[in-house]
């Protein structure tokens, strides 16, 4: 994939000085997922691994909302027709939307704006970094179409973000829950007005641009391997992983910048 | 069992439209625990899992007092008599009761008033949701009677709840937290009057119990199963269990419900 | 080693009543580590759990401030030149500080005032409880120097102490954080004015060391035991620790305090 002539069919691209911004975009009906740009964003964050000059991802918002979820007429209709093997199909490809978000090595941040349910809640929480505007609200609603609350790893991530008893609640409630229970709760990193909210977002991106990318790499792979390893096998595996670091350029520039007393220029390698 | 006609000798019972409560009665000694009622409830809640009309359950308050924990003439008294074989058959069934709670794929809600301590603190800790009146003390005490905080699976429970760092003072010191506390911390999901605590419980079952009892059993499941798996693993989990829930009925209930721009009406299967 | 006459190069040590007091004594700069600093600091809390005597460790600011982490002439410089395998023999130095904190059997306390930074925070995170001034600032500034913010293990115990949310952005920025976001967070035990803090948490290490010291130690040890089983195998774990426990005479002592209406003395065995 080439960054600058990438042309998604079923969401917006753009990219510019290492920041890639993705945002599904049918404002009409809140940005709802469809099994083609389920596909897409899957192919595409798998593909990220490879593409270098992308250091960060912002999931964006359009219209004044995030994503309304799996579309109702799209997806939940036809999935209501579908044998256990073609069900499986479809939440195999959610989940590797989520497993591709987690292992390619590009910080992401959302930009959470207006509506955020269903898969689109799971699109954030799957997220790095989650910036939010007042009036979001973000809801686990699988309860309320009749599923479980086990979806695309919600059951494991939730409750490691925001505590197992509030995710338990949640998930067992479908209830939204607002931009400051979110904040309140470590879902949200920030909340401000919405008019500010992609500003922001570009701009903290931008700042994890400039920083050592290849690091910022390690410690999200660290942040995902260690989910469920022992204290002392995470100590090693990070002992491990920061010998790969201290061996980097970027380690040396901050080294000398300091020395130099200025202002460390990392180039990612 | 037939939750009609069930008539515990330890503890209350009651059943109604889906939702059993529970709740021990010895409220002159604020609830406390004996081996007889550590035994039935464990026996009780290891029936659940066959019970279908069950749907959920309250574990309430008696007397303005949830549970105060061991009884100390009752179970302290003969545990300082007891070898180590006696002990363990001690321990393993308070921890079976914490088991049985987490397998029963009933959501359970704890409506905590007044004193909460030791083994009490633990059975609301093993619910899945938490209503606290504003006076209630929650302390996990066994600090305070010379032995450690691991009681039942505290030390892997309470920090996903709170986190590591204010379950280990609770543990480490004892000290009892106040219902703001809990609240503050993720400990309780909501906090009330003593007076309307019952009721509430009673509200937000009701609303589980007319829900996707089916989905929320496999939610609850879940939330157990993926405690220690990978993110991997945890995904594929769920990828499978969604797509059973996908076949229940309760599903399409949903859809065709939204279709119509109705209200669905679940009947958990 | 004595506790009485224990005289390290490297650091502070003083010792009364069951509790130590350490801390790093470099004021003019903050009190940064060194390599023989952190390799003596390893081996002291190795040997503690041998040392009966000592009851809980409380690790002190000194002249205002806490650590500044690995010093940027002594320590940083060297790295850079370092091969993978004397990069690693550091790593894994810096992470088997962090086990023996994990695995002493004494709690810790940490006191923290001002700056406490890089493996400063960690030294704090890696304690068990934490008390901070409002001035202190805490950064995981990996990323600031051009590394990971895996490091001694804080992509794996960061997440359980603050949220995996609130982690990542620490981690992936480098931010530092103030007291009161530190306390909203869980991951200081409780704020007070600097005048105060050694104070409070000698008090507070007092209570511990009259405490049943032994449980103490278990509780300790199920924490980080239990970090990654299942629910399952954690309760069983505990049932034969708490088992344990029972047979301690500190049992028996709160029992018979309790039957004379007394405050238990708790002697730790």
């Amino acid at each position: 994939m080439n960054p600058e002539t990438f042309s998604p069919k079923h969401f917006l691209w753009s990219f510019q000085d290492g920041v890639a911004r993705v945002a599904l975009n049918r404002p009409e009906r809140k940005n709802p997922l469809t099994f083609e740009s389920y596909a897409e964003l899957r192919d595409m964050f798998r593909e990220l691994v490879y593409v270098k000059e992308v250091k960060v991802v912002v999931f964006g918002s359009e219209g004044g909302n995030f994503c309304s979820g799996g579309d109702v007429h799209d997806i939940i209709g036809p999935l209501t027709k579908k044998n256990m093997s073609g069900l499986l199909d479809f939440t195999r490809m959610t989940g590797d939307l989520v497993k591709a978000m987690r292992t390619c090595p590009q910080p992401i941040i959302a930009a959470v704006d207006g509506v955020s349910v269903g898969a689109g809640a799971i699109i954030s929480m799957a997220s790095d970094i989650r910036y939010a505007a007042p009036e979001t609200k973000t809801a686990f609603l699988f309860n309320r179409v009749g599923l479980a609350g086990c979806d695309m790893g919600a059951c494991a991530i939730l409750p490691r973000i925001i505590g197992h008893g509030r995710a338990s609640e949640v998930l067992f409630f479908g209830r939204s829950f607002s931009a400051q229970e979110g904040l309140d709760w470590g879902f949200f990193n920030a909340v401000m007005p919405a008019e500010e909210l992609e500003a922001h977002a570009m701009k903290m991106a931008a700042k994890l641009a400039a920083g050592p990318t290849f690091a910022n790499g390690i410690t999200k792979n660290q942040l995902n391997m260690e989910w469920s390893m022992s204290i002392d096998m995470a100590i090693e595996a990070e002992a491990q992983a920061q010998a790969i670091c201290m061996q980097t350029k970027d380690f040396l520039r901050a080294y000398d910048a300091f020395a130099a007393k200025e202002k460390p220029a990392f180039e990612g390698d």
